[in-house]
């Protein structure tokens, strides 16, 4: 099945002991680019559903117009991930709105991997790690168990950077991106050898956290959550193993299963 | 209490068929702005700890340093929220990062009200509004046997347009800000005449996702989740209704509770 808002991938599940191939969901990751008067203004990832109404409800947000009829014209073309947007007013600088930006609470990452920056500074991993099953359960309860903020305020989220065996270092921030940030930060500072490590994150793997992943260098992720189809494919292409749906002794293999052990 | 990750608000909350105050432990949610050789280059929001490891990081995944040593100082102002950097490099112009935005899947909304241009856009609500806590119960409820698709994926956010009664309309989206800007591009196109409604949403209300409820126009925000310390702080100030973990027979209110009745 391939819908706007789910495709079918196959992964390896881990469920009653066993490993087995199954099909699942996967919440589809669509960049779409926004031109206005012929000059690209932002890329957004999103799931592609009632386009115009999000390129409208965008453009109002952003304050480049206050009302539909300053829109003169806006075509989509889906199959590229392009949105052009004509104003009626030509002399709007859409530079204006892009001299400062403001990272959300949810995306300290911020550009483009398969357009054009990341493609520097994203790495495959090569390494020849592994960890087994029940490790990657118990790293995932662990960081559970120390993120008392987040149940305390239902606010928070959660990264470890994590050994086989236990928790090196855990940050927490309003913002995932900022969590695995602040990991980077520390793995900097401290010249942390990052061959055999794990990141363990308590949030959903989009395509910007597992890019900010394969910055750090760390080539296993961990997650209680989902991960998304563009999550996936990167995951493939860059060498990192998605792990995610972690509960109690149940999780999902999406992405390079060999560094996962059943022992 | 206040700390760096949590502060403690008082806020009312519904429990056991009754109404009462209580104080709270709300998420802190902090910008900080980071200046590079001198100019400034984004703002972000943050749980304001560990913050050097948090810039460094960031200057990495932003791919405008690769070893630490590329920075000449780093210093943080903590009461104002400002990191100063200075580069080794002076010729590092941090404007070729920001030709191009990229805005993340949880984060479609992207400039600074409390700094510059949300102040055109946003909007104080004065609606004289009101709304039940049971209506407030069965709309979070109805939202969430609607997203099917959510729980199919584990990844996908969900914002409903409501009357007091009913579900009007709603959005699915990987990116919590791009289903807020899909019900706005809906009520554009169809003149929904926005005084009596109410914003049902299954994620966190953070700052941002306040912002994007004052700019749509409605007064009272429903939500399973916490709000953070700064869309408190805006709700207060815009006139909006914020009310959050909305589960089963309990809720919190955390502003403007008087357009809530218990009955």
């Amino acid at each position: 099945m391939k819908s706007n808002v789910l495709e079918t991938y196959s992964i390896t599940k881990f469920d009653g002991g066993k490993l087995y191939k199954v099909e699942d969901m996967i919440a589809t990751e669509f960049p779409l680019t926004i031109h206005i008067n012929g000059a690209e203004f932002a890329t957004m990832v999103c799931t592609p559903t009632h386009l115009q109404e999000l390129v409208r409800g965008f453009l109002a947000s952003e304050g480049i117009i206050r009302f539909l009829d300053e829109i003169q014209s806006l075509v989509i073309d889906e199959s590229k991930g392009f949105a052009f947007v004509e104003l009626k007013n030509k002399q709007i600088s859409t530079t204006s709105f892009q001299t400062k930006r403001f990272i959300g609470s949810c995306c300290g990452k911020s550009r483009q991997f398969y357009f054009q920056n990341d493609v520097k500074t994203a790495k495959t991993i090569k390494s020849n790690q592994t960890i087994t099953i029940q490790e990657c359960i118990q790293l995932i309860k662990r960081m559970q168990e120390e993120s008392e903020d987040f149940h305390l305020s239902g606010g928070l989220h959660n990264t470890a950077l994590c050994s086989n065996k236990d928790i090196i270092v855990s940050r927490s921030d309003i913002g995932r991106h900022n969590a695995l940030d602040k990991i980077y930060g520390y793995c900097m500072e401290n010249k942390v050898s990052l061959r055999d490590k794990v990141i363990a994150f308590s949030g959903r793997i989009s395509s910007e956290v597992l890019l900010k992943v394969s910055k750090i260098g760390v080539g296993i992720i961990l997650s209680k959550s989902a991960p998304t189809t563009l999550a996936i494919q990167l995951a493939e292409d860059l060498g990192i193993t998605a792990v995610g749906f972690i509960r109690e002794e149940r999780l999902n293999l999406y992405t390079h299963p060999e560094r996962i052990i059943n022992q």
